[in-house]
């Protein structure tokens, strides 16, 4: 996908929302087990009933890798199904893949190639060569983990080096690779006093943003710093979405999820047109 | 597998060996291609022919993953082939894996539980909650980054906080995590000049040691600084073993690679002993 048809349709739906497919056997609803393909199915059923509200759906490839090679096939039909019956949405494979260059360049074929991904998110850790053979990939992103979400982030992402905190020096390097039509970062929600400071060293870069909800982060403060002329975020939401209830009702009650927080989206989008 | 079983076998077999099955459909032998399993019969037949030179094998996940659901049958059937004709032989899933706390616990279910590796290398980048669910598994190891042996590593990893390198910060804070029977580290062959500095460091720790062969470390010069008192390190080698021939005598030729290895380990052993 084009940056471009990405922002028109971040501009068409007035949302930002991503919503994380994180989709685990042991939390959907129990009637769905005694499907084919029980995964699948939830999936789908979220997918048709919250479409109108996001602009993107992300796929952990935890959540699939755990139930071996049925949940490889079932995060296949996952994204053919998005890709064939939705291709406007921008799909996200999140991996955190990582290697050295003759093995990322595999997990690139993977991921864009085979599967037909949009997007993967890749963990810059191992430098330069673990990184650009993603980057080689035409109308696909790939999203560098900048500064994660979670408590782990203090124990490298925020030291400090003799210039600046690591994952300053991380987004700096990674940066000069590729730039902002074929790359994005991850910003952790959670993490709210730094997005100004990263806004600054990336201006017009996407910023996929989980930690909105379960994780306790703030849509607005968020926003106040991150969105940029292009809108330029993706704000992603998991578990408090899919998992909204476990009845027959579940793929509605996701929606009445994804619909409060696209509704939350447009509220700041039209804000910010009128005071700007 | 427990660290004394480790330890005895590579005692047993003067060996400290890996072999790592970064198993390619575009580089194994023509003739293979007609097989119902490509990826599993040459698998197969490298391992047949070299378990008596190694003491372990590393499964790079890139690989399989490369092939979908079909690639991923192919690793299950390769580790549990090992696991059940060689069980003294230690598995390392290579996944540099690596996310939030119930993310990173799924991956740790997916294979330690699911598909019994007896290890899996981590990429630290996100800190303590994403390295922890990996060490609650018992008689298992989890393998984290440490100085990787590609050139990318300059761009992070050999970065200075303060104190030290951003990889010596990282390795002593992941220390404090978990002990010598649960955490190993990978560190490349082509930073012999840091060696020294990390064994310093982690004395008691087993280092997996990439990058002998095509990549061009040096096995004594790495050995000069790694080894311990428990012997406490495993060089893997891959490429120049497993596609040292692409003819019909493929896995002998294999062999030979792996022998050649092993008998530069059993002479570095045997010195050792001498002056000790």
């Amino acid at each position: 996908m084009k940056p471009e048809d990405l922002i028109a349709q971040i501009n068409k739906k007035d949302s930002f929302l991503c919503i994380g497919l994180d989709t685990d056997m042991n939390k959907i609803p129990k009637f769905l087990l005694s499907e084919d393909d029980p995964i699948f199915s939830f999936n789908k059923s979220i997918i048709d009933s919250t479409n109108k509200y996001c602009i993107a759906y992300k796929i952990n490839t935890a959540f699939y890798e755990s139930l071996g090679a049925k949940g490889w096939t079932s995060m296949q039909k996952t994204v053919d199904y998005i890709n064939k019956n939705f291709p406007q949405i921008f799909t996200i494979a999140d991996a955190k893949r990582g290697d050295i260059g003759n093995t990322s360049k595999m997990y690139a074929k993977s991921f864009f190639g085979e599967m037909n991904f949009d997007s993967i998110t890749v963990n810059p850790y191992m430098g330069s060569d673990s990184v650009k053979p993603f980057l080689e990939f035409e109308n696909k992103f790939t999203i560098i983990l900048g500064l994660t979400s979670n408590i782990g982030a203090d124990d490298i992402q925020l030291k400090t080096t003799n210039n600046d905190f690591v994952f300053m020096e991380m987004i700096k390097s990674c940066s000069l690779w590729g730039n902002q039509n074929n790359m994005m970062f991850v910003v952790g929600a959670t993490k709210s006093e730094y997005i100004e400071k990263i806004r600054n060293l990336i201006p017009n870069h996407f910023l996929l943003i989980p930690g909105v909800g379960a994780q306790g982060g703030d849509l607005k403060e968020v926003c106040k710093f991150a969105l940029n002329d292009n809108i330029g975020i993706i704000v992603n939401s998991s578990r408090s979405i899919i998992y909204a209830s476990v009845d027959e009702n579940f793929a509605i009650e996701a929606a009445k999820q994804a619909m409060i927080l696209q509704n939350e989206m447009k509220a700041i989008l039209s804000e910010r047109k009128q005071n700007s």
